[in-house]
């Protein structure tokens, strides 16, 4: 019996693109190969990737705008040291929101300046920054969209003289937003666009080549852009993977056709957490994040019989982070609105006995 | 019907590890969820990476002599960087016997002084430089000990006082050696370990630690190993089928119970390479890589004839690489011997009817 997997990532992908890439690590596309043993530099994979990168862009709306999609090794841990390394001259621009921003803070100021703009570190990041100022000789400027430990989420984004680069890790795909805004989009795949090992990179070809140190050739955006998305061996069954889930998602309408049931999905379990008088949420209300509500339990009540019901219930993933503890119940695009109703189901009948 | 798959890389891995990564796509081990959407955090996974870890460790006779194995992203091209980051304080000694080896030394050319204390490009990499000395202030020493391009190998590895730093990608797991030879053996797993997304490295743990920059988080070996290999997100799918690949390794005896079927699989093809009047081996013979043989038609032959012969006897991956052109049949560990015993009915097919 499939789980409610409310996993942070790591998590839910549409059914139907598990059996697709199962069938394929048997046989891909009946070619006598297994996904998983054919060249990266096959026409079957170089047509795979390329149509990943197409769509991707063809999604965000960014096609024939100057921006290029690249897959990449590393996570959006390695796009914290690529950022700086192909970015940083002299000074850039960071918000600090969370963990995710801290990290990325930390390995860019191995390159440079760092100039932290605004920080939401002085309430445990329970909420976003606003009405903060951008120098407008900073090479770039840095924000986190998601963050996915707190539960926050940035609704909009400043209007900004320097390009403008954003860790979209954990809401991306999610919501419609004038994509073509941002000069730099990356995110680790193990959310809204595939299995963990691939990141993405959606980058405005035009802002690089505007540092003069030399940027070693797997840290090098036009390196990868040059070389296709393969200078290297690529993660290959992560991409196709992704590649599936990528038209999984054009089917259903792309982001306008998932952003209203991913809404639909938060404001459910928002209102409960609202009415119920036993749980409380975590991040300010208006910065609250659509794909990672964070909650708690009110002081004195039986956390014990509240983790035995939503276990009983085929609940998986829904324990805080480790940094934050309580509760989080990731909805991302493919978790279905069910699942959110039996976790609602859950915390009322914990209401009711309580 | 499946192919007889002589694929460089990704290539041929056990039927079973198909099947049964096939089978974690949709079900991991009953618990309900895929190997897609659990987290990395779980134990289910942790136990999965501590095993594969442990596994490699125990499969080179490594266990309990000061190594640790990490599985990190960013493929063997990520460790020609990563190498030099964490070792290279002044100089460095690499021997250049092919393609990958000069793309290592390019990388660690950002990091300090490179003395190519060998080179076999004068013959166009067709042979294994000997009987050159390593400069005993030397911060390393760095090889290759198979050139998947060219089919040739290291035999021997020079007894020096220096680290004896390794780029095993394209032979690792296939031969027997005494691996406490080496402080830091590095590999793309999409060879004799698994699919293509994730690398193995293998350190001895006092060599780190010597050099004075700063490392960026992702590139320092020594903060995955202080984060058992868990620093971000690891590619959990590239992992576990990894894990299934060495398990079917350790049941058929490990690399002394595959290290003779190997040199078997060699000498079929070797033999019908040197009798067979129409072709001719491309590597000196005493460096003939046991993985990856090259070779080609003698002049004035009908390429389009054997390739159309070759290609109904569901041959696959028999094209040599790009930069050489000709022929080069790679035999991994998963290669029955059947598919050797296929192509050189092929070669004999083709000599009668020429």
């Amino acid at each position: 019996m499939k789980k409610h997997n409310f996993s942070a990532g790591p998590c839910i992908l549409p059914q139907e693109v598990f059996e697709k890439a199962s069938e394929a690590v048997l046989d891909f596309n009946n070619s006598g190969l297994s996904i998983l043993e054919i060249s990266h530099r096959s026409e079957a994979f170089v047509s795979v990737i390329e149509e990943a990168r197409s769509l991707i862009l063809e999604i965000l709306g960014l096609q024939n705008k100057g921006y290029t999609a690249l897959f990449l090794h590393g996570g959006a841990s390695t796009q914290f040291l690529m950022t700086a390394y192909n970015l940083l001259e002299k000074k850039a621009a960071y918000t600090n929101t969370g963990t995710w921003s801290t990290k990325a803070i930390k390995e860019a100021k191995l390159f440079g300046e760092v100039v932290e703009v605004a920080s939401s570190k002085d309430k445990n990041f329970a909420y976003i920054p606003k009405n903060y100022s951008i120098p407008t000789d900073a090479d770039y400027f840095h924000c986190t969209s998601n963050n996915t430990i707190y539960g926050t989420q940035m609704k909009s984004f400043p209007k900004t003289e320097v390009p403008l680069v954003c860790d979209m890790s954990s809401d991306f795909l999610s919501r419609s937003l004038d994509f073509s805004q941002f000069d730099l989009i990356y995110a680790g795949a193990q959310k809204n666009m595939g299995p963990a090992g691939v990141a993405v990179a959606i980058i405005k070809e035009d802002i690089l080549g505007k540092v003069k140190r030399q940027i070693p050739s797997m840290m090098n955006y036009k390196v990868h852009i040059e070389k296709d998305s393969m200078f290297n061996t690529p993660p290959v069954f992560a991409i196709y993977t992704s590649l599936l889930n990528l038209q999984w998602l054009k089917n259903k309408g792309g982001i306008a056709g998932i952003e209203g049931k991913n809404i639909e999905k938060a404001a459910l379990l928002y209102n409960e957490i609202d009415r119920n008088p036993l749980f409380i949420g975590y991040a300010n209300k208006e910065d609250r994040s659509i794909m990672n509500p964070t909650f708690n339990l009110i002081e004195g009540t039986d956390k014990a019989t509240f983790d035995k019901l939503w276990k009983e219930a085929n609940i998986n993933g829904l324990n805080g982070h480790r940094v934050l503890g309580g509760y989080r119940a990731s909805m991302y695009n493919a978790l279905p609105l069910k699942s959110v109703q039996v976790l609602v189901d859950v915390m009322q009948q914990f209401e009711k006995i309580s």
